[in-house]
């Protein structure tokens, strides 16, 4: 897809080499890695260099092809075990990436049919690119769904790094507003800063700022003044699993902005690839709340930030009830109401048209 | 007044000295500084080691009563003259800080009458000592009277630092955590960190581990989620300012907690001694909410943690309308109700009875 935007991607394939943004380094320094080796590429998803399920999943789905093109021997058996071993190898790098496996395992079932190395190696690639094309697409769909919620004008709020960065292109709960600059649509949009590691501040504002979205930072616990203030028109969200029923786990501080829509009367949307729903889940009740470091809250930038030996909480999503929810926007189109209805019937239409 | 707690004062008399607690040391380091001058004083109020009105006012006070002490002049209206300067000169330090130049002019009142440098001397520190122990009076019965609505094993949130080290003693918002170490009363509290300036995770959770109330530390966005999992069940803040209908300007993030508090169905409680009440302010329409620097936001520790250019939003306050505040601790007692009508008999019988 073609863009006039200059918002970087955070994967790009080179043939020789994997171009890969250092998200560790925003939003201070605007820096690519060139991967040429796995290696190169286990690390740099090892080290959070990348980040986001869909393009973790795509580097990872890039490190196979490039190493599939260093491979030197003719055998397709000797290559398909290879190429077993080099799937492992990256799964290990971030073994609780869901979309890390699905990516590589695609990888690998890609080849099932090839009758030579020289096949595989080019269907390889060929496979990875279509990961990443087919991500960016989701992303176009969900945010040209996301726009036709929103008014030229609106001021939108938003938490975390729901984003471009974090997918192929456009990101999900980012892309309205990417492609509002593209289709000249002005819309206003209020970033919470997402403690405690900060995508807000670090990666949404500087990605809004690079394709020219007119965004302003504010700390997460400036929500409620903000809406009221600066007349905030609707919030929206990404997600990182929605259950069979609707209920939405996020990024932390999500709930609470849910809360506050529904407060000051005003909408609250997820943007979703299909993806990030599990229907084999029935209710937020049964998603596990990760919970992470106290460094994280205690600390920053290595420097220490609160007492020595205080207690800390520090759950790194919550759940979002589906009835906060006013509309979830999928790639497929926008739900909304029964959503233990509507997404089964988005998964049933899915599988019909497969 | 005496109290067993080992938590240190902010602000202590030492005859030759003031010794202050450098809040700007803490957490990472409890220092105290010995204010031996006037300069000390001023110095030490204009570069923030003390904060908190009250706190401030007593150091003032403190600043005032070691001048005259050094006063080595005979004639009373020399020293009139001589107190006026020291007192516009302490004056300079926080021009914005209400409660310095009360507790100031409060201390020139005090020796209208005395007929000596040496009895204005002996007033002097009189008064400062007064202006510290009524201050630590209202605390406490702040304190007492906030315990009055806290059940035993309660868990209770707050934000920002309505803290002991913040007036005389006690505090106002934390003064009921203190007094239930005092008298064995089991409570749980969480503190929010509270953005961009931290003084939840730098100065209450601090505060709080020093008495040994049972403490953690959130981030501000993590609110919803604690409240719902942790089942918090009353929210207590400090106020800034309160209008005439009972509105409260606080620290910004107050009025999320407040409209949680209610989406949550919890009592949300503001401590807060007389001399918050703003009697000429009729709403929380007509108090200003001061912008500051985008740098608390952009930097922390002196390090940029947000892009370049950014544009940031930073109010420091925030008004909770009266209708989402289930109840106001006064050292006078607890209001809730009719708030214009509350405060109006509140201080009708605060004039009746001087």
């Amino acid at each position: 897809m073609n863009t006039t935007l200059p918002l970087p991607r955070s994967v790009e394939w080179n043939d020789t080499h994997i171009t890969l943004l250092d998200q560790q380094a925003l939003p201070l320094a605007v820096e690519y890695l060139e991967l040429k080796t796995l290696e190169d590429v286990w690390k740099a998803i090892k080290t959070l260099k990348v980040r986001g399920a869909p393009a973790i999943g795509i580097t990872a789905a890039f490190g196979l092809a490039l190493a599939a093109q260093q491979y030197e021997n003719e055998s397709i058996e000797e290559f398909r075990k290879q190429l077993q071993k080099y799937r492992d190898y990256l799964a290990s790098s971030r073994p609780t990436a869901v979309n890390l496996f699905w990516a590589l395992d695609r990888m690998v079932a890609s080849i099932k049919d090839v009758i030579s190395v020289n096949e595989a190696k080019t269907t390889l690639v060929h496979e990875a690119i279509r990961i990443q094309v087919e991500d960016e697409e989701v992303c176009y769909s969900i945010g040209h769904h996301a726009l036709s919620l929103l008014n030229k004008n609106d001021s939108i709020m938003t938490i975390c790094n729901a984003g471009s960065i974090a997918t192929a292109y456009y990101g999900t709960a980012l892309a309205p507003f990417h492609l509002s600059v593209e289709k000249g649509i002005p819309l206003k949009v209020y970033a919470c800063e997402t403690r405690p590691v900060l995508q807000g501040s670090r990666l949404t504002a500087w990605e809004l700022q690079q394709s020219g979205v007119d965004v302003t930072l504010i700390t997460d616990n400036m929500a409620a003044h903000t809406i009221k203030t600066k007349k905030i028109n609707a919030i929206i969200v990404g997600a990182d699993r929605i259950a069979a029923n609707g209920d939405t786990a996020n990024k932390i501080g999500t709930y609470g902005l849910a809360l506050l829509a529904k407060s000051f009367g005003i909408p609250f949307y997820v943007a979703a690839p299909l993806s990030t729903f599990d229907p084999t889940i029935a209710s937020g009740d049964d998603i596990p709340i990760e919970e992470r470091a106290a460094e994280e809250i205690t600390h920053l930038n290595g420097k220490r930030i609160a007492p020595e030996g205080i207690s800390v909480y520090n759950p790194a999503f919550d759940v979002t009830p589906n009835e906060l929810i006013t509309a979830i926007i999928t790639e497929k189109g926008i739900i909304t109401g029964n959503y233990k209805q509507e997404i089964q019937r988005l998964f049933a239409h899915q599988s019909s048209s497969k």
